[in-house]
């Protein structure tokens, strides 16, 4: 299996893109990250495309040749392929364009997210993201994803003492973050007393505690690791990309408090990579909800089983922490466009890993990890990238 | 990159199967492809899905995991992965899955695809086949996909000479293969003045020069060749997975009667499998719509430009000629749950060339090919086997 690095990362700003199509962002992602790289569109070998719901959302399926089009490489025949798992959208695709490289079939591809959830009425818009739950089992029956989110919130409460307001202190976070991202959704700073008093979504569960839906779009290049420094100083491995599934449902799991994919997912990416949680200096991990981002802490591996809370209140995961998380602003304050997420996520990490995130910059940054989850927890991918040196 | 080979395979009758639900046929074909592989749901190593449309279909995305799950394997957190590209999905989700293997990363993979059609009102699943093709240029303006193709039957009658009675003879033709297929949607024979007088799509296509929408389901295991024959006295290989794609829009295409996106994959799978159009005695092909067939078998070179209509019509792909098509029925016969089509193509070539196709067996097939065609050519998957001697 042949080594994969990131060769060049692109972004849109994220958020309410009401003047700008599907296609103009998907194509603005890619080319910046085309240009990153240095990579002429000659040399490319193929796009994987993360996207959740244009069928739902824009009555257009087979985007993937869609935006291969719009970028003038239609002409070129590449194969596209897009790749679909809820939220995990994004990273399932990195993980098929990582396995087209390591393959040794593609050597240049470009993989990229995008979504555009903002056209439609929220109604619409809240029926697709609850699509990513289990339709038959529980969504006919009134679960909303926010909904079945609260019963882990609750329940994580129950058994492990999580208070509403160590909830709250991941949105503070990710809005402190995010007021440094100027691609981010949301760029004003939250007060712990605006997250607990805003309006109840799902108890406990609060506006403040819930992603907003976004548009936006992000690309990156990746090619063998051989090949990567006549693209980049600062080329950065994918030392593990792996991907684990559970039940769909939340009450055909043992603990719904336990995102069981998330745990697999990481044990198998530490192994492939020979690493431990405590090498991670920075992650980028799924706060949808802010308590799918404690219970992500725990199975990741960074903190004991309903520690999260507390240890997160401590600071360790912020400005200067041992793991800095989500310093993009996370899905909620950067922002939530789905089959996105998981693109944008590595694109944070590859700028944080070449020293390039300005004002978010951890420093010494040199491994870095990202999770990105479906539904709530049915597929987890993860991640592990190294600065190479 | 390791060779792949097919170890197992499994499908489910095509046609509109109310009675049962998406979970139920797509478990249904991947465990007989497991039972067929004599493998156990113990050394799976994932799951590769092509389908099309659930979310417009049944407000259900996020499939892959769920279809492992109705399998009872959601405890074992295998990776599971969805894969689109409209009518394409079942060969992109196999291209994903013999990279997974060839990678190394993976050893045993089910690719599946399921579709669920029927389900939902006639105006619906138009829509949504139509979803296919390019929305912004296309579909608004109130073109569907048969619509699109008749553009194409046209020019291909107007630059060749090609005649209605040359198209008709692709439908006699599926329904006569499709007679001897217990899984086919349709097994009545039909005759050429019941095609040619049947009720007008969108001219020239007639009601019989439209594949049907159905539901169905079909798998395949996929392992390493050096382990195939724990598994199995006659592992089918592998020897080309090659995906290109062309413009969305028929309008933007240089001639719409040449499918670009097939020419460009068939010369890289031939190019991977060190082989020439000569050398397939089986071949799956897009018979969609009547011309998609014709221009298919053009484009794939089995025969030149605008020679397909009086070829076909010698007899030359049918029954005891050099390259017979669509054994199976084709999408025109067996039927078309989008997703699943180009899974069950394979499943075809595999029981040909293992000399288990009973009724419809070639006799002497060796090697095949399978093309899996997205709308109107925005993607085209070719793969070829050969059977391991």
């Amino acid at each position: 299996m042949r080594d994969v690095a990131v060769l060049g990362v692109g972004q849109t700003k994220f958020g309410e893109l009401w003047d700008r199509s599907f296609r103009e962002i998907g194509i603005e992602a890619g080319l910046q990250a085309l240009v990153d790289a240095k990579l002429s569109s000659q040399d490319l070998g193929g796009l994987f495309l993360g996207n959740m719901a244009s069928g739902a959302l824009i009555d257009q399926e087979h985007i993937a040749p869609l935006i291969l089009d719009a970028t003038g490489l239609g002409h070129r025949h590449l194969p596209a392929v897009r790749v679909e798992g809820g939220g995990a959208s994004g990273a399932l695709a990195l993980h098929q364009g990582y396995l087209a490289v390591a393959s040794g079939l593609y050597d240049y591809v470009v993989v990229g997210g995008a979504e555009k959830l903002t056209d439609v009425p929220d109604e619409t818009a809240s029926r697709i993201t609850s699509s990513a739950a289990d339709h038959e089992w529980e969504v006919v029956f009134g679960a909303t994803l926010p909904a079945l989110w609260a019963l882990v919130a609750r329940r994580h409460m129950h058994d492990f003492g999580t208070t509403r307001e160590e909830l709250a202190r991941v949105a503070v976070h990710a809005h402190e973050m995010g007021s440094k991202n100027p691609n981010a959704h949301y760029r004003n700073k939250l007060t712990l007393a605006q997250v607990m008093d805003a309006g109840p979504v799902a108890e406990p569960l609060g506006m403040l505690d819930c992603a907003p839906l976004s548009d936006g779009a992000a690309a990156v290049v990746l090619g063998p690791m051989e090949l990567a420094r006549k693209h980049t100083d600062t080329p950065v491995r994918i030392v593990a990309s792996q991907v684990a599934c559970d039940t769909m449902a939340l009450h055909h799991r043992r603990e719904i408090t336990r995102l069981e994919s998330t745990v697999v997912a990481a044990r198998r990416a530490f192994d492939q990579a020979r690493r431990i949680p405590s090498d991670v200096q920075v992650a980028e991990i799924h706060d949808a909800y802010t308590i799918s981002a404690l219970v992500s802490l725990e199975d990741l591996g960074f903190v004991d089983k309903g520690r999260a809370g507390p240890e997160f209140a401590t600071g360790r995961f912020g400005p200067g922490g041992k793991t800095v998380v989500n310093t993009s602003g996370g899905l909620k304050a950067q922002g939530r466009p789905f089959g996105a997420v998981g693109v944008a996520q590595v694109v944070e990490l590859v700028r944080q890993l070449r020293g390039e995130a300005k004002e978010r910059q951890v420093s010494g940054a040199n491994i870095g990890l990202a999770q990105d989850v479906g539904g709530t927890g049915a597929t987890t991918v993860v991640h592990i990238l190294e600065r190479a040196n």
